[in-house]
């Protein structure tokens, strides 16, 4: 019997490797925790909250921006990472859509991929715009990714024969070739 | 009573118009059809292929490739469509990246933007990259924002004060920017 927030975000992290997001509920987590459900809402008033720490929680794993390095190699290390997170929790892009959406998460990663460009000398609009375009990459094709995972999964399909990190790489290659011909940079 | 496709996808649309994905299942599709659920299944073997040939029905209003007009002007035209399209039925983006999650929709969104890109003079792997980025941009924050709209709609929030359409053209601009600088082209 364990019930701290840690312990209670840990428990939806299993529900989502071993089942899906349709499994996450929060009498699931309280069974699962060897809990009442009551004592969930101690520390999440609802489930859009718990589902908005989890999302944190998963894109907390991604480092910070590294000042030392070429600002555009540093936005195309966050954006990797940020996929990397999301792939190492089943179903997790979605969370992070949702939470996103409720407005009750951090949405740290747009701050500091914007923050980065800022730095390596966009206009604030081109900043966001960047932040944007990759952070929706990066979900939009991870809950494509992960929800083909599930339907194989479930015997639904058989594999797709996509290559989803090429897709991914050859989308951010336009993204950051943009970001570059903003800040008036050479091609690579 | 009616049952031709047509008329089942007309009621899938009323149904994710009127409620949500959520309540879009096989047995309320009979029902507000007035057919046996079985009626259903001599046009989609299942509810899978029903979402598929949903998706492509509401990315079928998106006019195709204008040749006689600049390329860009047409990929910017393309993908404004593409989200008004999507915009038009509630949930739709959820539908349309679970179907192309499925491999069962046609995906001609993507192959029209690669198309008009390599008229355009974009290498190949830089045009398929162009569609990515421009049809994951589309459809995850289309999938945000019709997520807060149903959030809106449930009492759970009330208005985020995002404006959705400009966070769409600024990374929508950079995307742009990027294939521009790839074909050669100047900024504008």
């Amino acid at each position: 019997m364990s019930n701290t927030r840690a312990d209670i975000l840990a428990a939806a992290r299993g529900i989502l490797s071993e089942h899906s997001l349709a499994d996450l509920t929060m009498r699931r987590l309280a069974t699962d925790l060897g809990v009442r459900p009551n004592a969930l809402y101690w520390h999440f008033p609802n489930k859009q909250t718990m589902l908005a720490a989890l999302a944190d929680d998963i894109l907390a794993t991604v480092p910070g921006p590294t000042p030392d390095i070429d600002w555009l190699t540093d936005v195309h290390r966050l954006a990797t990472d940020m996929r990397l997170a999301l792939l190492a929790v089943p179903d997790s892009a979605e969370v992070v859509s949702s939470a996103w959406a409720s407005g009750l998460a951090e949405r740290g990663m747009e701050t500091s991929i914007a923050d980065v460009a800022l730095r390596g000398g966009l206009p604030e609009r081109a900043a966001t715009g960047l932040a944007t375009a990759i952070c929706q990459l990066t979900i939009g094709l991870t809950i494509e990714e992960q929800t083909r995972t599930q339907m194989e999964r479930l015997g639904v399909t058989g594999p797709s024969g996509r290559l989803f990190d090429e897709e991914f790489e050859a989308a951010l290659a336009v993204i950051l070739d943009g970001a570059r011909f903003r800040s008036g940079g050479e091609s690579t």
